[in-house]
Order: C-alpha cells, then structure tokens, then sequence
C-alpha cells in the first residue's frame, strides 16, 4: 500500500513512523506546503513535494492520509483532495462532522474514491467503543473522561495572555468520579465534577502573576467551569518537564441486564498515551489500510470508523486471525 | 428483527432478558429438547417448541440464536441449523474454531442463508480489543487476565472429586502482574503469574478434607500450574454467597511508537460483569442484529466478529451516529 502525507507537522511525523512498523505499507511523498528543500524527513526513499504538485501523484498513491488542522484546512483540503484520492483525516470538530461527511461523501463518490473522517482516538478508537458498548448495554449510561494529558487549545488560550510567554495545559480526570462511574453508581456529574485543569504558565519578567492567574481561571468556556490550578515555572523547567505530548483517557459504559435489572455490567476502554499525535497516527494508519481494502472490494464514498470491520484493519490474514486471534 | 432462541439455560435465558432491552426485536419461539409444557420462558407473546418442530417456523424467524455447548452440541447444531436458518453461536473451544468455521461455512453458503459463530466476549469482544490493538500497536505485546470470576469447567472438576457436593471456582488476576503490565514493563509472565485460583467447597461429613484439597490443588491442567486455595464451606453459605455469575477481565496491548520507539503506548478493555451468561447474550443479541443486516445486503456464509462493522452492532440510524457518537 503507498501512501502519500499531506502536512508535515506533529500528526504527519507520527504518520511516517507508523509506517515505518508496518511492511505492508510504503512511504511515497510528503506533501507541505513549505519549501521542500527546509523540510527533513525520516524516510530516505520518500520524496518531499510542494502541495502544488499533488496532481502528479494520482496514480502513485493508494491513500492520502490529510494532516491538517480542523478549523481551517480539512473542511477545505479533504473534499478538495478526494477527487483526485482515497483520503483520510482526523477531523475533530464533533458538531461540524454531519457537514463534513456530506461534503467529502459528494466529491469521493462523483470520481470513485473513498474517503475516510475523523479517524484517531477522539473522534476514532472512543466512538467506536461508545457506540459498541452503548448496544451491548441499551439500558445504560456512558462516561468520557480525558486524561491526565496535554491540551494544545487550552495552552495557546494561556499563551495569548498578556505578560505570558509559554504554557502547558494538563486535562486531569477527576479519580474519585471515575471510581463512583467504575462502581456502577451511574452518577450525574457535571462539568467541574468530571475533569480539573493544570496550568504551568512561564511568565514575563515583572509581570503581575495576580493578574495571569485570574486571567486563566475565570477565562470562560476553557477554565471557567472547572477547577483550576495555575503553577508559575521557568521556561528551563517548562522545557524539561513539560514537553511531552501524553494524553489518554476512559470511556466507561454502565449498565443493567436480567429480568428486573438486578445485574451490573461494566465496559471499559483504556488509553495511556506518552504521545497523543503519534497514537492518532498509528490509528490512522490502520483506518488506511482499511478503505484500501474496502476500495478493493468496490466500496466508494465517505466512511467513518463505524464502517469498518476489525478484519479490514490488520495485515494479518483472515486463516490466522480465525486461528490465533478469535 | 424476529428471534429463535435454540436452547434454554443460563445463555438462552440471558438471550431473553437481553430481546426485552431492545425495541427492534422479536422473541418468536425458544427451542427445547424438554417437554416444552414443563418450561416456563418470561415472555407471553413468544411459543416454546421441542426442537425436533424447529423446520416449521423457517420463515418466521429471521436469525436463530443456539445457546448450546460448544463441546458437543454446537459442532452439530449450528451447520445443521444453518441449512435452514440465519445463525449465531457462541462456540468457545478457540482451537477447535477454524474447523468449526468451515463447516458452518460450508452449510450457510450452499443454502444462502449468514451465520456468525464465536460471539460473545472471550470469544468476541476481546477477540475484537486484540486485532484491533495489536493493528494499532503493530511494535506491542498482548496481554489477556480473566477474572475475578467463575469458571464453570474449574467448579464441575471439582464437583467430580470423591467426597465433595458442591463447589464453586474463581479464577483471579494477580494485581501485581497486572499493574506491571500497566506500566508498560512488558513482563513475561508465567501461568502462576498471571492468575490464581480460590476455590470454595462443600464436603460431606466427615469427607477427608486434606485428601480433597490435595487432589485439587495437584489436579493437572486444571490447577498445579496455579497458587490455588481451598476454602471449605457449608452448602448454605455456598447459596447465600457464591450464586452469582459474575466475571471479566482485561485485554492490555503495550506498544512503543516514535522515530526509536521512545514513547510507550497502552489501550486496556475491560469488562466488570455480575453475570456472565448476560452480557455473553447482550453481546451476542448485537451480533444477531448485525448479520440481519448484512444479509438483507445480500451477503451470506460464515463471519466472525472480526467481520462486522460497529455500525451494523447498533439500531440507532447512521445520521445519528454521525452527530451525536462520532
């Protein structure tokens, strides 16, 4: 399977590495849109081109794989692209996918792609399990909670404080929720009950750290509605204890089964990520696999990661599998 | 979605409870080889059949439901069944699986008719947590604890032991091993070191209890390769307290991604259940769901779990999904 990278940022990187763990797949291109010559990569066999020159690509490349950020460049580049390719993204804007999907599914299916959305952990791996254990379990109730990890959204809010020069934000669970949620207590939890907030702030010289502080807390929709904690650092201490990308988090299902509800049950999907970018990545690469699979078989149009069957996802053959893994 | 229930102990049972839950589906009749006036079912709109009747209601029930053993009766009743039917089982012999496979491959697929064997969570679910992780982490190692819960083979092995009336098993992770796993250390981990086992048993008066506990903690295959105890117990507190179904169990997939392999990466399913054979018959309920749809898109023959795509588990409509569990 030849792939092609379009963007060349953190999810790009992550993309390039997983590929280097899987010897069915093969790295053709990096596409950016900075000049070739500044950007190094990994793979010595691969070639980095101008986004200008995709089209030279079209019969070299079996999937796309879109690294773009969600605001801006998916909702334009993925329908755009998938005239031309399968292509696949990581669009996370939840209340802009029912559009998103309508746009990719136009343009793949009037040239005889397929497409793939929202591939990743977050929108991916959790809607998966949600909507697995949400029909395991109908009489039920689910929890999504984040963390410990890294927000890029809520650090850059910090970052745009006057007098502030770096920050990192950390999305924390809440232990003793996810415990009453383990136990089947099927609480309501709000906001501030699910989730706190960690900030390490590296200020100006002189700044008023009074002024950061309630700045970052009372900001509303990012720290607002939760409790926050504000750390002041030194850029040293940022850069050495605070560099990292990890992120993770639960979704739990609990729910009820027997003839009056008298039994508990409790599903539970688990992740512990040291790099958030490069988790999405490896997942992206296994949802590319799969539409390549399925266009083998015919299948066109938009998909999501409700569309694709285990099988499609592995190299491993089905005897195996049948085999080993059942 | 009308239902055939072939079988009824704790699994068909569950399979009843589970039709209850769900408004898109149908109990037609439950399938017996009892005198079907001395079976009493909870549901008044729904027949009870002696099996040998079974032929007669071949356009009336849309996927047929076999809650038999997997050491004898499933190996014939599912092909048999597939003749005539849509069918799911739950077969768990995992080594007996390709062979149960292609014969019920073979049946389905000569009469046109879709089956689904292995359902369930172990096979099933977790079957599913495993290709699905080890895809993603392809740089990874598996990692499967049961428990705490019951294991009907360990009790009825120690039912058959001279002087011994009833007896209860559970098999139980070692928390330590787990935790190991965890954190990533990636251990290799031995039989002793995985599980252990705790038994409760109920002698007759004036059995020999050094004599029984010896005969199982030594019994091989069962439990010498296990740290084992015995507890011995009246028949009442066996009643009052051990009754219950309950099981579940983990399926960690540790895995490194990164230029080096710098970053550690951990995805852990788990399930908490109070009854066993319910959330088997949840589960395998969605997967009858599924192969209904499959079929009415004119696909046929014998699929895993490993060939059903999450959205086809569910009876919520795909615009749904896509705005509101993405």
């Amino acid at each position: 399977m030849k792939i092609g990278i379009y963007g060349y940022g953190n999810l790009g990187k992550g993309v390039e590495c997983a590929i280097k763990q899987n010897s069915d797949v093969e790295l053709v291109a990096v596409f950016t849109r900075r000049d070739p010559a500044t950007v190094k990569i990994l793979t010595p066999e691969a070639e980095v081109v101008k986004t200008d020159r995709v089209l030279e690509y079209k019969d070299k490349i079996d999937v796309m794989i879109i690294c773009g950020g969600s605001a801006t460049d998916l909702p334009e580049m993925t329908p755009e692209l998938a005239k031309n390719f399968n292509v696949i993204d990581s669009f996370d804007t939840h209340a802009k996918i029912p559009e998103h999907f309508a746009n990719v599914n136009k343009t793949a299916t009037e040239n005889g792609n397929i497409a793939l959305i929202s591939a990743g952990w977050d929108p991916g791996m959790f809607s998966v399990n949600r909507l697995m254990a949400s029909a395991i379990l109908p009489a039920g109730k689910d929890y999504t909670f984040w963390g410990r990890g890294v927000s890029q959204g809520h650090s850059d809010a910090i970052r745009r404080i006057d007098g502030v020069l770096d920050a990192r934000q950390y999305t924390c669970p809440v232990e003793e929720a996810m415990n009453k949620v383990r136990a089947g207590e099927n609480p309501e939890l709000t906001t501030r009950e699910k989730h706190t907030r960690e900030c390490f702030v590296v200020a100006e010289e002189g700044a008023d750290l009074e002024r950061i502080k309630n700045e970052i807390v009372t900001m509303p929709n990012y720290f607002a509605d939760y409790d926050t904690t504000v750390t002041f650092i030194s850029q040293e201490e940022l850069n050495l204890n605070h560099k990292g990308i990890p992120h993770g988090g639960s979704v739990i299902r609990t729910g009820v089964t027997g003839k009056d509800g008298e039994n508990k049950q409790v599903i539970e999907y688990k992740l512990t990520l040291d790099s958030n970018p490069e988790f999405t990545a490896s997942v992206i690469l296994c949802y590319a696999r799969a539409i390549y699979k399925m266009k083998s078989r015919g299948i066109t149009g938009c998909k999501t990661v409700f569309d694709v069957a285990p099988a499609d996802l592995s190299a491993i053959p089905y005897e195996e599998m049948l085999a080993h893994m059942l």
